[in-house]
Parts: structure tokens; sequence; C-alpha cells
């Protein structure tokens, strides 16, 4: 509960309006929708930007159907992640009007219409694609726009410096890479914006499941790169939307 | 080399006001002071919207008074980070105009008088001192206004809530955290703004150096928190600096 | 053997009632039933409150009806982790009288009815629920009482601050989450009675598996948080029932 | 602030016996003593049954004399650990009533007096000497009574199967080891008492610093077991603490 | 872009034989053909030697095709690795030309005709073949002459080192092991020419797939072996054909 | 070839028995019979006491049916670990003759009658049992006389105790766990004899696939205790076999 | 206690030669000389063939005074592991007649005369001294026999060989090598007899410490080789006292 | 031995000009000068192209000075590297010709005069020169050609591409660099010679001591890159020789 919301509450019962015991049951309560086997958080869009959306691994096909009508009954969108495809089938037996993308593994329902900022996602390779749609569709989920530009990995450098005007027009680049995970770096060197580095699990053997990417953009020699966990596409995507948010309070 | 200095560059060879020749060399030379034992990357400022700063761990003091030179003549705001006190003693010997910090570890000279933005860092000890003062030099030499708030860490989570409302009117938070490096975490969850996460190397054991606080940190619940570098309070300065930098295109 | 047990042999020596022979023999095998391919541990129970529960992963199916009919026959409460649908099915059939929780992966056969204590089981998210139910089972297999609070994640934390005085209730809390763990360090400050920490595998990437959460956990600003293995839901049940037992004592 | 402390305030307000503007500052402002550079949380032993203790790694010597003199102006024990002869030294100078143990290198002011429960440190070596301090120290600054029982190991076991009987009486036992770490596995399977496993640096190679019998702790086969860091005396203590508190409630 | 080529662009606008707009396109798009998802690399043989292969691993069967097809209008040699059996036969129903080896996992088009240099691949193991396989038909792929001597590990080194002249009339050796990876050291020792070590993940436990024989190749007491990642039989074939170039232009 | 051998083919030279020519290419042969894709060691039981043994794991059916035929025809006791039920199917339809066990999962031929020395395997738990087989097998074939002692883990250390005379009367003990791997510091201390440790992945999460145990036993406080890779029942008794070798030759 | 000297006490009482409380007793402090500090274990002699010895590294300098003491009263050999050139001087100035080697870190005392068996310790290069002569000096305190063979490092694999005839006339051989570690795997190939390798830390970089080594010996290709921690040569030695002393009995 | 020597000493067999037992004893001792704490191998450079180099990190002063001498005597260039200043005194002070670089830490006697092939040294930053020198002395101690290209690393990338015309003379390419390692993945793309990577520790925690950029390098999406130990400057000087070496014989 934020501060000026407990000052009304206070108000209220300095003007009688309510009762402590009212009070204190309205403080201890606001901001849950409580279904039992889990606790939505009902005033993240308020505090954070955007609404609490879904970490689908690992989550009954039965709760993921209650958790995302009682998001779609607050009118929120709903954008749930790391969905298989026997999950999406059960969820769609449920909600049809659903829609799944089998690439991103996402499910989405009342997508924003409102397409703010200039994200760019720039990826190594193609086989990147996945993490690169997952962050994709996060950052529209968060009303945010996006452009993408594929397969502009390092062992071919002139992909990516034929491309160095487009990149200095973003707000804000998502860059996505695994093996060695350089190719943050170099774009780091090229542009004035932020470079939210994402690691990917392409590549084999010492590449330690995308670990090393991620220990290489952690050290990367570009200064002020920022990295989000392995495959995230999702945190990067909330993350470039976090940036755009402060740049439409500016 | 940007598009629109290569295309005057092209239609400077076309009208014959250079020849193909001297193009190509003017091509091959941008953007570099030569030193021999260092290449400074003269045109950073134009790229990344920062000068080229210095990492001064294992440098030769005589190295780091001829880099210092060179860019003090660029009239660049000149930082160099890591710097022990035999090193700072060395160079201001040689410069005695320069700033040392020795609790940052830093050298400066020619700090900008700007102040844009609006950055908190956030630290969870009094032990992350030096981690948050990096930060903070490093985003102030890029021109940013900077506020702290220390020793606010989750083991006595009333000391951050009670702040909430400050938190939420910054641009930027950078949130410096070692042990369990939950901080950022906590603050992720109550503000809308970019949470930028800096592991310290606080604490003992099973902290790994700083190594496990990083892990948490990539692991964040905290939907889009980025991270950098281990003690890297200079990474997260410079991304800070970058978020600012667009926020003052938009 | 215990002291006394071993006192009362040698004064059965001393006065004749057993030759040495014998005696060492009865010292010798003391607290064991040979099954051949296993010793059951039938002192168990008397030197540690609790009998010899079964670590199922990996075990033969006859093997487990094997011991579960030793452990029957001695009357004592049989709890079987890690059991696959598999294994269950076919030691269902074999003694169908047990009860198996497939989400727990639990089999259990004389429960016992006593309730003592005051367990708090508190989750950070919908997808801990299978550890949340290890130790549920577990605890009270040993005769203790247990609550449960779940999605109380640190990313939402009113949620987890709304409940604060019923947790300060509990006489050992069991805080449990996957990720970067940070949900038994704000507990830890929030209350006085023991807090046991269960990391789990929720996450992905560099979560390692869990180890991120247990590394982060051991490492938690908040004074005297003990942790267990990775998703050991058992161990934590066992641990939170030894703090019972001791209280019993007092 | 603690759900009666907020009833209280509220309450308040509704009689008016204060505004809400003296309402609002008193609750964001609860539990801090604000130094600068520290927070100190004035609250903790109200919440946790023991006041704020200072990690002395890497602070400053006149923080630390900051720190002691507002702790003690609170009437509070006063416990710093990983404190180095240096900056004892320079305390000691400040505040020569306060006791340094060189060996658990700890400063110690205001002892308890009282002396509960029944708390067992046993140590596989001598070489573990510093580490059993830290936790001796610490679980007495929280008013436990403490016995020791050092150089148990179980390369020699009949060292300790021949104390088995005083093991038995214990309320909690904290058993401290390095090398393999097996010597809470033994205990745990002779005694019904909480066991507390605190892994040490001592060995080499292999022995990764503690990591490794942090590791085999959290693999122990005594059902229950739960782990500390790596020479974590301190949160051995406190633990352990912790549940004497629950007993002294039951 | 080369300089060369370059130039001669610069020249043709100093001369008026292109516009400077004309020149300025063809700069920026040179070296690319351009698929929508993916940007094949069409001067990479101008460059390196060899064209794009194609990492297959997780790619869909219709980027594939679509790959392939590309390459082949280019005439180039196309090898595709780590090629799993289903999408060989999705590849082979469109392109049926292509050549497929299944113990390789590779797909093969155009081979070319030369076979330069001498090669020898020597491994420990039988069960090396795979990696044994990818680096002949890399190395085939780029024009050089391969020749095998499998099954000569230390454990039985008199197998060895009764071919130690052959070895020694070889340009380059790539030497393939798992487990303790000591081949390399051996031959390294027994050869003046360069020798490519291949860690494979052959073995079990302690061999951490190949990452142990991985570290002890990169430690070898002969000095002057460099290594490749595990199992990277492909990237072995260019670092030996890489070498054979370097031969052919001496 | 060893020097006794050498010394004749030289003295057979010095004789003219043989011609220099024919001498280098015995002595460039000896000891291999060549399979084009395996080199069969056909010395290695002159020189290690034991013939050369198959490791299973991902070798063709084909090439073990040809290897074991080689063999065979050598009138070597032949044993092959690691086979899985597929590829013993596919042997035992080509060698009908030869015996597979499914939890060894291995295949044995020739096995040798003798039964030398008194080799003690000693296991922790049920779930060992695998591993336990392994180097049972492993130890006979070698020609070594085995017993078994299974299901003696610490947590109930009666059950080990109990027994001490028996392994005080062996000439080698094989120590097999899992977990935290505890069961041979626990031995070593009881006994004068060799102690051969073998981790096992039983267990999970923090036990990181049996590396846990591996690295206790390493460190194991009882002195002298020696270690092989995780699961490797096959070399801890092809190092018993050893240790009884060189007993009879004593 | 043994079962042996357990029957003769039960005798004693079944004759009434003691009573049943004095056996009890004597039960309960046999095999122990307690020291307060430490519990030094008088019966490790009777139990493992070699009394106990001292790990001196982080002992006070009063502890080690003592503790070789108690063990020189007993009339034991006196072996102090890791002692420090400043423990060593404190030590010698109390107990002149102890021997110190500052290579091998050593305090001995009471060395015995007999030389049974016959030890090889093999080592890769002159670097690995400390650890050849802690092993050295262990085995000799054990009534050993030892002969050196140093600098026979696998990239001169003929400084080996040469000297097989010797070696394979051991009884057993320690095998200690540092960087890749594949010196026991070679020599594992040659010879019959028990093979202790001994990883030692001399490298650097991947080497990590030695831990690169340790995990490539404990997958060598070469059958039946053990393996110990890291730069333990005292427990090298030790083991292979354990085989010689089988050996005696056999 | 290689073969063309042993058939020369088998025909002096043969014709009766030695005896069987002179050419036994010649056969074992060829190509090792024993100096007792070490075994020289003096055919070193008859087999690798180059003679024994030394390791100098933790030899003693009068080792080093001996083995100097020794391979002095046989007319060799003398190479040690990782020489300390304190080592390096002691020897200069027996041995005052030799010639010691400080920042190379390498002691230098009787360098070749020959200067074959074209290898490039390129390095990320200046903090990487101490791993540049020792790569540069110890290709040039084997006569090869040097050329060096300084702090060209890919956060400043035009700084790289301006030289890429000199880079694809070179017949070998040395990428030396630490933080990411991103160098030679841009420098392999760029080139069709071999390319030698060489992690550096330059960075700081997540770089994990250069671990970080040797696993990247490992990983490079350039085809054909090899990579040595961490600051293993001397193995890329090896390595390229190498290269140069099978260049002079083609």
């Amino acid at each position: 509960m934020n501060k000026d919301s407990l000052k009304n509450i206070l108000d209220d019962i300095a003007s009688g309006r309510i009762s402590p015991e009212k009070a204190l049951a309205e403080i201890s309560s606001a901001g849950v929708a409580d279904l039992g086997f889990a606790k939505i958080d009902t005033s993240r869009k308020e505090r954070c930007g955007f609404p609490e959306f879904i970490f689908g691994e690992g989550k009954e096909a039965s709760h993921l159907v209650s958790i995302i009508r009682q998001l779609d009954s607050q009118k929120e969108c709903v954008l749930a992640t790391r969905i298989s495809p026997e999950q999406a089938a059960a969820v769609l037996k449920e909600i049809p009007s659903i829609h799944y993308d089998s690439s991103a593994r996402i499910l989405l329902l009342n997508p924003p219409s409102e397409k703010r900022g200039n994200i760019y996602i720039v990826s190594a390779g193609t086989t990147d694609l996945p993490v690169v749609l997952e962050a994709k569709y996060t950052a529209e989920a968060c009303g945010c726009q996006v452009t993408l530009m594929q397969d502009a990995g390092v062992a071919g450098i002139h992909r990516l410096l034929s491309r160095t005007e487009d990149l200095r027009k973003a707000d804000v680049i998502i860059a996505v890479a695994g093996m060695e995970g350089a190719l943050p770096s170099v774009i780091g060197g090229l542009v004035p914006c932020p470079v939210i580095a994402v690691p990917t699990s392409v590549g084999y053997g010492a590449n330690l499941g995308g670990f090393t990417a991620m220990l290489a953009m952690l050290n990367s020699c570009a200064s002020g790169v920022t990295v989000v966990n392995i495959n995230n596409g999702f945190g990067a995507g909330c993350a470039a939307a976090r940036i755009i948010h402060s740049l439409q309070q500016a």
C-alpha cells in the first residue's frame, strides 16, 4: 500500500468515515486476490507499470485456468510464459479465446493496443528465435513498440555494422546471443542507448547451457551493458518496458 | 565511422574535394589516437554518449599518465577506476590537479557540471560503500544526478518500506547488495522504473566472492531486474547514464 | 545401544542371568532387522524420535514392499518419499491399504494421530507445491501440527507482510522458495522462532537447478536461518519435528 | 511495525489523540536509528528475540565505534564478529570497556546474565576452534547455556560414541566439522534433538575452502540435519538461540 | 568489405562511374543474402577460406532447406552439422541429392574435389568415432586430405608409439580423446607439427560431460597444444584447414 | 614390449636368427590386434595382470560383437561394462553363450575359476546395488574372492560397528556410498587394510550427481583412503585386484 | 574397542574380577587421551596399523607441543604435516630433538627403523618435490621402504618408458603429477601393481589449483588407478602403507 | 628414439659393430641428461622442433641454474618462463650473461638469429601486455618473426577493422583478450589464417580469473579458432611456432 492510499485511510479514520478495525483489515488485505493455492498480486500494475504475468513452467493446467480467469476479470493483459503444448491445449479447451504461440511458448489474452517507445531486438543467430519472440511478446504486452534484427552475429560482423545507423535510433536495444555471447559488447560500443544482453543456451559443451555467454556478457568490455538470466527473453522485455515507462514520465 | 560521416566523404570524392587515396586513409584512421602501447578511442563520446573511461587495475603508472593527458587534451572528463593508492600517488606526482578518492579507488579530472535525471543508489549494508561510491562517481562523470540511500537491507525491511514513496520518484534505481542479494527483488516489486542490480563480494564462504549474490539477482522473481558484474559500480553507473541519455532524447 | 541398555546387560552377566557369549551376540545384533539386501534400523525411533523413513528413488518395487512390510510389522508409521507413479502402482498391488499422493510423490501407512506443536510452511510460489507437500506429510508423520501459507513471494511483499502476526505465533517456520530464494531472509527478519529454508529447483538457467537459491539462503542476511538440500521438503519436515520434540521435552 | 502497534496508532487517530500527519510520520520512521552511513534496526530484539549484531568484516573503525555506541545507548548486548586485531585495537582505544577475543575475532559489550536452555557444540578437530568459539559467544549473547565437546571426529569414532548419553540430553546440538564433514551425520543418527551443522574451511585442495563439507552436510543421510554457511559459527549460534527461544515460549 | 573492394568503389565515384548514393548502398549491403529469418554471409569464403557452414542443432527443417538452397545457388560446398535423423529426413524430402551420414550427424552437398595437405586424426577409443567423423567431413569440405588412426589411447601406449614415424609426417594432427584426455600430451611430445586437441564427452561421472578432458588438454605439459570445444570435431576440422590454407600460401 | 623380450630379439639379430628388418617390424607391431575400428591390446594381461576389458557405453553392437570375438579367441575372460539392455539383446543374438546381468549392466564370458584374496564390498544403502555389483563382477573377473555387506550407512552406525571384527579380516575393503559419502571415513578409522572409496550418484540436489560424495571422500579425515570416479564399481574392482595381485607376489 | 577386548571385559564381569560399573567406565573411556582441547586417539595404531598423525595447518604452537609430548610419551612415531617455518621454530624451542624438513613442511620424531615392502614414488616434474617428500616421509613413518623416480613427465615419455622394468618390480606406485595429470594413466597401463595417483597444484589458470589434474586422474583410462586429494602426499603415503600392511599379513 | 635411429642400432648389432648389451643400454638411456632432481629431455628439439623450455614457477634458484647450465652446454636457446624477480636475481648472480625481462617474467639465453614466418599478436587492452610479451619471446625463441598490434578491443571495433588488411597477411594470429574474450571471434571472421586465442585474467568478479574469457573463446562462433590456457602466452607462442615449422616443411 503506497503512502497516498495509507494517508487516505488515516484521514478516513480521523474523520470517522471508517472504524480503526475496518481500516486495519483493509490495510492488511489490500492488493491480493486469494485463490487458496495462489495469491494474485492485484496492485502490481499500479506499483510496477505492468500487471502480474504468469511463469507457466510446472504449473498444473487447472491452476493456470483459474489464474488467467482472475486476471481476465481484472481486465489485465494476460501473459503466461514457458507454456508447453500440453499445457496450452488444456487451457485452450477452457478458454478458447486465448492465443498460443508454440515457438515463443506463450499464452496471450487482452494484449494492449498502444505501442510506445522504440525497442530493437538484435539476435546473433537463427536458433535464438524462441528467446527473441519471448522478449517481443513481453515488451508488447507492456505496451511497447518492437523491431527485430535477426542473425547478425559477430563472425560476419559486416551484417551488424551495415545496420549501425538504425541501431543508433533505438531507445533501448535487447541483444540476444548464445555461444561466446560477444554481440552485446560490439553493439554497446556502437550506440548510446541502454543495451540489455540476453544469453541463450545455443551451443554445446563448454557453453554450459548458456552460462558461458552469461558470464561473458557480465564481463563485457563495453561500458554499461546489463544482463538478464539465460534464455530470459521475458525479463529482457520487462526491463526494456521499465525504461520506456521512465521515458514516458520524462 | 557513422553513415553520415561516410556519406560526406563519398560526396567529397564525387565532387573532387578529396582524392580516393586520402579518403581511404581517413576512413581507416578515424576515431583513434594511437599512443603505441594504447589506442585511445576518440569517438566514443560521439558514439556512446560518454568518453572512454580507464580501467586502472594492473596498468603501469606511466601508461596511466599518458592516457590521462591524451584524454585531458581532448577536453574529456577523465575517470579512472580500480586505482590503488600506489598508482594514485605516482599519477598525482605528474598531474597534481587530478582528484583521488581512496574509498572509491577513483581518479577524476574535468567532471561535467550538468546533473541530469534522477538516479537512486540503494545499498543493503554499510560495507557495500566502495561499490556505491564507484557507481556514484561514474554516473556523475556521465552528467547525471545521484541520490544515496544506504544500509536498507531486507533483514530489517521496514527501513526500506518506509522510503517507498521516494524510490517511486526515481528515473532509475541502482540496488547494491552482497550476501544473498535479495534487495533488488524487493525493490523491483515496489517501483515501475528500471532497477539495475549490483552484486557485491560482501559476505564469506558460500557467498563465493559475490557470485551467489550475482546468481540470485539474475534469478530475481521481480520482473525486469537487470544485473552487472560483481562489485561493478562502474558498469551500473554507465548503464544508468545510458537510460538517462535515452530520457533526454525522448 | 545406549548406556542404560548396556548397563542392564552387564548387570545380567554379573548376576549370571546371561552368559558373556550371549551378551556379546546381543550387543552385536541389537537394533537391526536384516533383510539381506537391507538392514532396517529398528531402534531409530528410540534414538531419533521418528522411525526409519524410506528414500524411494531408484529402489526396486519388490524391495520397497519388503521394507514396508517389515516396518508395518513393527507398527511404525511408514513414509516413503520420491516414489514414482510406476513404483506406487506396483506397491499398491501388493499393499492396497497404503496411501499414495502423486503430487507429493509419497507413500504413507499408519500415520500417527497426535498433532503437536505449531509448524508454518510458507512458500514463494504455486510451483513450489510438491516440496511444500513433502514437508507437510513428513512433519505430520512425525506427529506435528502443520499450517500452510502459499504463494507469498517477495515480488509482492505486501502478501507476506499482511500475515506477519500469524507468522509470529509459529514454533518453527519452513520457508520454501526457488529462483533467488529471498523469502527466508525476509521472514527471518520478522520473527523470533527458528526458520528452516528449503531451496527449490523452480526457475531456469542461472538458477542452476536450485543451487542458486540454496547458496543465497546459506548467505541470508537474517541471522540464524538454517538450510536443507534442494527440494528437500522431507529434511525440513524432520528438522521441524526435531524442534517440536525438544519443545515437548522442555 | 506489528499489528498491535499499528492498531494503537489507528485508535489514537480515531480518538483524536494524534493527527493523521503525525501518525504517518511515526509509521514511516519506526524502528530505525539513522546514523547517515547506517540505519540501526532498533526493533530487532522485539521482532527476532535478539538485537542487531554487527558483521565487522570490512567496516571502518570509526563506523564500528558509532554503531557500538548507538547500540550501547539502547542498553543492548553488543556483539561484533569477524573483527581483525587492527579493528579491535582502534575500537578499544575509543571504548576501553569492550572485550575482544582474538581467537573468536569477536568484540563483546553488555553480555546478558541469563543462561537458558542446553546447547552442545561438538567439533571434529582442534583446528575448528575459532568457529566453535564464534558459535559459543553468539549463543551466550542471546542468553543461552553452552557446553563444548571438542576433537571428536569420526576417524576415531569411539571418542564420540562414548559420549552419546550426554549428547542425548541436549536441547540442540551444533556440530562443527571441516574436511568431509561427516560428523553431523553420525550425531544426527544418535539423538532426537535438532542438529545444526557448521562446515569449516579446515582441510585443503578438494575441500574447496569448506564447500565440500557444506555440500556433504546438506546431503546428510541422517534425517533433519540443517546447515549454515561455511565457518558461520555466528549463524549457528543464532539458530540455536531461536530454538531455545521457542522452548521458552512452550 | 576489404580495402581493395572499397578502393575500387571510391575510384568509381571519383571517376563518376557510380553515384555516392549507390556506393553507399553497395557498401552497406555487401556480403549478405538476407532471407528474413537469416542473413547468409556470402563473402565468408573470400574472407576466411571456407564458406559459411550451418550449425544445425535446433534449426527448423524449413529454415535448413532455405539456407541450403541459398548456399547451393552460390555453388558453395554445403555442410550442416549436428543434424538429427528427423531433421535429415525432412531436408532429404526437399533436397534428395544431399548426403546424410547418421554417425557424423552431417548433411553434405557439393563437396570439393581437391585434397590438399596431410591431416592426421588420432583418437583414443572407438567411442570417439562421431567426433572423428565430424572433423574428417569438415576438413574434407575445406578441400583437405585426411588420414585416420583410431583407438590409440595411452592405457596401451605401444599402440601409439609404434606409429610415431607416420605421425611425424603429418602437417597437422587432430587428437581426439575423452576421459582424462592424455592423448594430445603424449603426441605433442613426439612430433613438431601443430596438434589440435578435441575433448570428447566419452566417460562418466567426474568426466563432467567432457569438461575434465578439456581442462586437462588446456593444461597439457606438451608445449604448443591448442584446444577446441568439447565434441567439436567441426572446429578442429576448420582449424586444421586454416593451417593447410596458410601452408598453401607459403 | 618389455626389456626381456627386446633383449631376446636383439640377441636373435646378433646371432643372425632374424634380420634387422624383421626385428623392426616385430618391435613395431607387438601387442596389438588391429580390427580397423579398434586396436585390441593383446598384451595387457601380461603387463597389468588382467586383460583389456570393454567400456560398453556408446559402442555399436556390431563393434561389441567383433571385440568380444577377438578377446574370446585369445581365451581371455571377457567383461563389458555399461551395457544397455538394447546392446545386450543385440550381442546375445550373435553370441548366445554370453551372460548378461541387467542390474550390473555387465556382459561376461569365460570367467576365471580361481578366487584369490579376501575383498569386502560395503555399501551405505540398498540403492547403491548396481555399483556394488559392477565392482563384484569386475573383481571376480580378475580372479578374486568377494564378500558383500550391504546397507550399513552411518545414520544407524551400530549396523556397521557390530561387524567390525569381520571387516578387520579383509585384505582390502571397497566402501560404496552416495549422499554425503561418510562411510569410508568411518571404516578407514576401524581397519588397517586398504580402503577404496566409491562415490555413487544416489541422492539429489546438492549431491551434484555424486560429485559431493566424491569430494567428501577425497577429504576423508581417515588417513589413507583412496577414491575412484563416481559410480565406478569397475575401477574399484580393478584396484582391489591390483592389490590382491601384489599380495600374491609377496 | 574391538570384540576381543570387549569379550575379555565381559568375562571379567562374569568371573567377578571387575564390577559392572567399572567395566562400563572402561568401555566408555577406552582409547582416548583427553587433553581438553584435543582427544588423542591412543588405539589408532592397534586399529589402523599406524598411530594418529598430526595435521598441523592452523594449529597453535602450544597445542602442537602438547600433542607431540603426549604421543612421544606413548612411544609412537610422531609425524606432523603442513607445518610452517614459524610453527616449526616454536616447537623446536620446546622440543629440540624433533626433526623439521622445510621442503616437506614436516616435523618428525621417533621414526621407525623397519623398512618393509617396495614403494615407488614417480613424479612428473621437479616442481612436484614437496608433495613427493610428504609422501616419502609418511610411508617411512609407517615403516615402509621408498624409492624415488623424479621428473618423468609424459611430454618426454622415453624418460618413463626406459624405466619400465624397474617400475614393474614395485609393490605399489605413487604417481605424482600436476597440470593435466596424465602420468598415472601411462604408468597404470605398464604395471600390474596398485597405482595411487596424487594430483598437485603445479600449473596455472585452468589447472584450477590442481583440481584439473585430480579430475583427470579420477577419469584415468588405465583401469584400477585410485586417487587422493590435491597435494595429499600424506594420504598417498598412508594408502601405500595400508597395502604393504596387507602384504605383510598375506 | 625414432625408427631411423633404432634401425641404425639394429644394423650395428647385425654387423657386430656393437654388442646387444650395449645396444640395450643405448636404447634405454637415449635422449636424457639425468641431473638427479631433473631429467633434461635432450632430444626434444629433434622431436618437436624446439628444445625443452623451463617452467620456472616454484622452482628453486639452484635447480634453475643447474638446468640452464645443462641446456647452455647443449648450445640450446634457453627460455625460462614465470620467473619472479627474486628467482631472476639469484640466477643472474650465477649466470650474469642471461637476459631478464621483468614485464614478461622471462629469462633468455642464446636466442636464435633466424626470423621465419609472419606471426601477428593482437591484444584487446594495454593490461594484457605481460601475456603478449610472453608469447612474443617464446615465438622468437623458436626462430619466428613477430608483429604486435595492441589495444584493439571490440568496444571500439573501428580500431581493429581499420587494420584488417594487415591481419589478412599473417601466417598465424595470436589473439589475446581478457574480460568477455570477444576479440578472437571477430578476428576469426575476418581472416583465413589460423587464429590462436589466449584468454587473460584481466577483469574481475565473474571473469573468474580468466575462466570466463577461456570458455567464451572455446565457444567462438568464428569457425576454427583454437584456445590455450589462461595467460598462457608461452603455449600460444609454441603453437604458432609449430605452424610456422609446418610451413617451412611445405
